[in-house]
């Protein structure tokens, strides 16, 4: 079984799915710009995650095709305010909402993609107590990015970051998706109390695992060049788990080193090199590595409790995956 | 009765529990944000409709109060929204939150208002189906609201807008509002189907009456001296009831008066004063006045099927006090 063939096999079936729901509205340049982003394609994971769980726990597919809907139109909006905020000119290879159709329509679009996600959330068949379970869920995963988002922007500002606090910003911020969509299939897949709530963990855990590897990878996959994202990053005082960690575990002179460079907007390259080796040499790059690799070991063994299957299977190669990947 | 004291009694009684709704959260700032104008007074129309309506067809008020919440969230939601794109400085006498906390907050603070709409909702003790009505409904409302602001930014870039239109656009933006608060009310109050139609109607029509009232007393107040306000409606070429009628009406050479005015932002005094004699001329003032005091007197007579009682009195008193209010 081979996990990319898996994964691109739910997510066409579930593109089909998205464009008849995101099928056209008045006024087309409203319309056109809510449907610019989640129609450009993307990963699709938390789809597939939420499609997946409902198959590991033996349940309909369909069922749960309203629900993934609406968890790739809240990640979509999201993504659309957040690159108004963050004045981000692409996504995705294309130019971001605000820049081809101006922020006041960005803005909306992005409104009517949050008030499209729930209108999809109607059309989950189950009875009163799940759905209101469920939409619930929703609601609060929505309250818990716009937390993250915010604690996001006040960290950059922050000088120092505990490690928990980070984590806890990564786990608003991204990880409650993963967590939302691998429970919310497991419930809409009829699962038992156990089962949900094990899978619940699985998609946190893996969530968490995720960002961190992403943390590791930006600034690994650029090792010789120490490229102009790395760079940037170390000048921005971008807090990921890498220099978080170094941020605490730096004394003396490595402190006072990182206190002069680390968010000086005018740092020198041989600066920006210097914090780099502070990195290296206090094992941060190292230590968020480990840290994203136990995060997904956690999440395989949330899966002990569920019944072998194909879908199992994918939900294990994907916490495999997550530490495995190159980009 | 006072309709001024009966509403304020409402209103004071809302109020409490909306502030015991949008208690604190973290972090802060966020929520202070969110919080900004929610918590800074306003009249409480829609919230008042909606208590007003159950009242009316022999409902329990309690019954009605988070359905109240919610929308008046979402009315907050949009107005921090719109501030933002019409880079608003002022609102309700305090500053637009995004000048207060900055645009990215206040981006944020909007979407999780837009949430706490839907986590009011699943505060409504109802039945499944009346539920998922009634949800439906809010989302409904949302989605025309975007249409409706979206139409409103370019209708202001077109030169000529057809009546039809005009009412479509006020309709999605602001009378959709009265119209569900008065339904929604009616609804879980237990009025019988007649009823809550007749309400919806009743909302309608009073949300297209206040909306052009508004159009007439902008214009109308301030006659003697034609302010500012009134100039840069001329200059920006806004497109209210009394432009549209203007505009439509206009032939030969009062048609290319406008066509070279009417929305010049570098028109002198005396071009705005020219304007203005036209929309007296062509009677455009008196027939938007004519406008809004038909849609009041329909909303009167959909009352006609509603039993007498204080509650009703209420409603008709409203749909009096919408067209003779001074401001």
């Amino acid at each position: 079984m081979d996990l990319e063939s898996e994964l691109k096999k739910r997510s066409d079936f579930f593109n089909v799915q998205l464009e008849k729901f995101l099928r056209n509205g008045s006024p087309d340049n409203l319309y056109d710009a809510a449907r610019h982003l989640p129609l450009a394609g993307g990963k699709r994971l938390r789809p597939c995650i939420a499609m997946v769980t409902c198959e590991a726990v033996k349940g309909d597919i369909i069922k749960v095709i309203p629900f993934s809907i609406a968890l790739e139109l809240v990640h979509n909006f999201t993504l659309v305010h957040d690159d108004i905020m963050d004045k981000s000119k692409l996504r995705r290879n294309i130019p971001a909402v605000h820049i081809k159709y101006g922020e006041p329509t960005a803005i909306i679009a992005g409104d009517l993609l949050f008030a499209k996600a729930f209108e999809s959330m109607h059309n989950i068949t189950t009875d009163y107590s799940t759905f209101k379970n469920i939409e619930y869920g929703l609601i609060d995963c929505v309250k818990e990015i716009c937390e993250g988002q915010q604690l996001d922007m006040e960290y950059e500002k922050r000088k120092i970051i505990l490690e928990d606090e980070y984590i806890e910003m990564i786990r608003k911020k991204t990880a409650i998706f993963f967590q939302f969509a691998a429970e919310g299939g497991a419930i809409l897949g009829g699962g038992s109390p156990d089962e949900s709530h094990a899978l619940n963990e699985y998609g946190l855990n893996l969530g968490l695992g995720f960002q961190i590897w992403d943390d590791y990878l930006d600034i690994s996959s650029d090792e010789k060049t120490l490229g102009k994202d790395i760079g940037n990053d170390i000048r921005n005082g971008k807090k990921t788990l890498i220099a978080v960690h170094c941020l605490n575990k730096a004394t003396g002179d490595d402190k006072k080193l990182l206190e002069e460079i680390f968010g000086n907007r005018y740092a020198t390259e041989q600066q920006v090199k210097q914090v780099y080796n502070l990195f290296i040499k206090l094992k941060s790059i190292e230590y968020a590595k480990n840290c994203a690799i136990n995060y997904c070991e956690k999440a395989k063994k949330t899966l002990e409790v569920i019944h072998d299957s194909d879908a199992k299977k994918i939900l294990f190669d994907l916490a495999v995956f997550a530490i495995n990947r190159r980009k």
